[in-house]
């Protein structure tokens, strides 16, 4: 019980109606889940290169020999990786720094992934790093520390566009992300 | 009530008890609330220029000799005015086209003040045109109609970024601006 409430979105309520399920359930469903849960924290690691969620070394999109080796999208969380495959918009690799420079909460430079990222853009021929950490204050200054170290290397690096949502309207859109999105228009003509 | 109750965010309960309010208030309360009103509709025409909501003529904005009168940003709204002005990131001057282009509920060009955005643009030596119109199908058809029209006239035209809401996080998203956010990403080093 207490084990299943510390799950995300899940409270001592929900854990109870679980719980009671789990033990209606017939036996089988039991042993299923129980042989699931244990499956996926043995059977799932970080893959050594990108640090993507994965079963097999290297992940599926690192051994993709039809992605582009030369873009390389650096995100916070595993989950961004999902979220950026989801637009179907993105074919290179990407570099998973598991987590944001956060020091408040403990969280340098040393407990990101920031080192085997370095490593990455120079051993291979990587032309442009985009860094889609999250335009948040911890994402942002991640962005800025990482702008810095790959200064001396050359390398192309942009930042995702912050601005109206699509389908969105000016009304709603807070001050902050319409003065970006005024900052930041494109042409479109003329 | 029922007058009450067309009021945007005002249903029947809240229009009951706005009415019962007025009841008990002070005589003098209703009167100058009913004075109010009638002003707020006698009192506010919109801008001959811009076309915004103004109690002089021409509005606030069009007067000031400190806005860049070569700089033309396009809304939809008179509240997008407003919101534009929140930011504290425009210097240029407005116009409201009163909605958007939307066939099916009977908005065409005639409709909205496009022949006289033409005029504004045509007359005065605007340089750059600002088409802040709604990231929506009906802003975007208005956009694109407003670009054909422009393009003789050699003047450059703009549309406000796409993309992540300042603040925001990648995971929660949805696909087509994170798809146009990746696709509008800007350089910041290399």
């Amino acid at each position: 019980m207490a084990r299943l409430s510390r799950l995300p979105g899940i409270g001592k309520k929900s854990a109870l109606r679980i719980a009671y399920y789990i033990l209606r359930a017939d036996e089988s469903y039991a042993a299923g889940l129980s042989a699931a849960v244990a499956r996926l924290r043995s059977g799932v690691r970080n893959c050594p290169d990108c640090g993507n969620y994965t079963e097999e070394t290297p992940c599926s999109i690192c051994r993709d020999p039809a992605r582009d080796a030369g873009l390389l999208c650096v995100v916070e969380q595993p989950q961004d990786v999902a979220a950026l495959e989801a637009t179907g918009e993105f074919s290179g690799l990407y570099h998973v720094l598991m987590g944001a420079l956060s020091p408040l909460d403990g969280v340098g430079p040393r407990e990101l992934t920031i080192g085997k990222l370095m490593e990455r853009v120079r051993i291979h021929g990587v032309r442009e790093v985009i860094l889609a950490t999250n335009p948040t204050v911890e994402g942002d200054t991640t962005a800025l520390y990482i702008i810095k170290l790959l200064e001396p290397m050359g390398v192309k690096v942009s930042r995702l566009a912050l601005g109206l949502p699509v389908g969105g309207d000016l009304e709603y859109a807070d001050r902050l992300t319409l003065a970006r999105s005024l900052r930041g228009r494109t042409v479109v003509g003329g």
